[in-house]
């Protein structure tokens, strides 16, 4: 990066983002809680945000992109590329890909089974953007996370997907670490083979799945707390979010709407009703098209 | 506190801690790991260390003071003292103790059950020290903890005991917020109750049950990575060291023994098989007797 550039950039947080009532939204929320003069000041230990994954901070079409190494990890990730897709089966659920996991990667160890997702995501084409996965994350969103660390908060991960699935490239994705990824996990076993102590994938689901109802579960289990800030962009987020809008404190709620047809995708199916609720509580709402000037890194 | 004291803490970290070897240990280690010009240098987000709660930072007889919680909600607060319990019957082990509160404390909220055991723990006399339970912290422990912060470790407690148990007290008597509690949970469920959206117990427990082998599995399951230290007092914590004693860069592992009868209490049962492998690794032993200046703050 070139040094006036740099400069430009740190005088400017959020350079993906156009200017807009949605930029001035999360500046001033950011601006009030760590203002330590400010009314709505709230400590780093309780500075808490959290983000959904899939369609919040990558895509999540024309399948999730956990179910594309599914079908890697059975030998059919032809089936992956939504001619094929879109005819013979519909994608799967939440819920569904946890269990078929579940049944699918289990008897190896953790570190194997992150070690299989990471190599999956860095090499695989998507089916539509004919790059990698791990670059189909949305620069906007990277930029919003790195922002937040900047002025202090946790930013947690709560995913329904696989928290080892996550874990395998959050790090290096979002620079979340595996300590602050919460997601749908698996049963394992302490073992220690061969002198080295290992955990072993067995083939039951944790519950509930960390999705819909699940995630403010998931949410108290590892925090403890709730967030002051939840984005999402689907109705499995919609209770995370009522969790989150609690009407103690200040709370920022958010929802990613995916209506960019040319740079990404256009849709609602799996977002009504939390787009209706959205609507009702005044929560913010993320246009791509209109408040990322970029959506991907790469444009 | 004096001017000339405060300065004399500042000089000396871990006041209450003798002058020894297992000062040493502590001192070299963090002073290893934290030295940029370090081979062992260790980055903060790796700089992880995993404390077990009953015996290692506060005490746990007659019974772990959870079970004098439960003792508490069924009105037979007297059956905790020890003239009674010896004679009657033995203490809850922690699977017991999960599983009896488990079906006792249902139907309320977190948020409840939080602030009654946080009132029992401040008002409620420990049976031999006649004090509040919050006062019965290991003062040595404390200023580990927070030693380990100062530089830049991420401190965890991870317990076999129940994760809202001990996150009634944690924050306040160790300076451990809530999402760094790792215990045995039970299931809950989200609930919007008169608009408030709370989680109701569910009784049932999440499997298994934070201990012994499932110790590395919550430790997994939260963090994602091994800690680099690990400190426990019994053979419930074994599994934890092992886990964390996997021959990767620097580790410590340390067992804190009670053995000073005239202080605190005088025990190796329960702790057996973990002294024994201590002996045979090469983890330190802290002597209470003899490596704590004081025990208690109040002393």
């Amino acid at each position: 990066m070139s040094c006036p550039q740099a400069i430009a950039d740190a005088l400017s947080p959020l350079p993906s983002w156009q200017e807009g009532a949605i930029k001035t939204t999360i500046i001033d929320f950011v601006t009030d809680v760590t203002d330590p003069n400010n009314v709505n000041f709230v400590d780093p230990d309780d500075r808490i945000a959290v983000f959904d994954n899939d369609g919040t901070l990558w895509s999540e079409k024309p399948c999730y992109f956990q179910e594309s190494f599914i079908l890697h990890r059975q030998g059919s990730y032809a089936n992956c590329f939504p001619e094929e897709l879109g005819q013979e089966t519909a994608p799967l659920t939440k819920e569904e890909l946890i269990f078929t996991d579940t049944q699918l990667n289990y008897g190896i160890t953790t570190d194997q089974y992150i070690q299989e997702a990471n190599g999956f995501l860095n090499t695989a084409n998507h089916p539509d953007f004919h790059r990698p996965y791990v670059e189909l994350t949305f620069q906007p969103m990277v930029e919003f996370l790195q922002y937040l660390r900047d002025n202090g908060f946790q930013v947690y991960i709560c995913s329904g997907g696989g928290i080892d699935f996550i874990r395998s490239f959050a790090e290096e994705a979002y620079g979340i670490p595996p300590q602050n990824v919460i997601g749908s996990a698996i049963l394992s076993k302490f073992e220690i083979q061969e002198g080295n102590p290992v955990l072993v994938r067995v083939p039951l689901p944790v519950l509930p799945i960390n999705n819909n109802a699940g995630k403010p579960v998931g949410l108290e289990r590892y925090l403890g707390k709730r967030p002051i800030m939840a984005v999402g962009n689907s109705t499995g987020d919609l209770q995370m979010l009522q969790y989150t809008d609690d009407g103690q404190g200040q709370d920022l709620m958010m929802l990613v709407h995916h209506d960019d047809p040319n740079r990404e995708y256009q849709y609602d199916e799996g977002a009504e009703d939390a787009l209706q609720e959205a609507a009702q509580r005044g929560w913010s709402v993320i246009s791509m098209k209109d408040d990322f000037i970029k959506v991907f890194a790469w444009e």
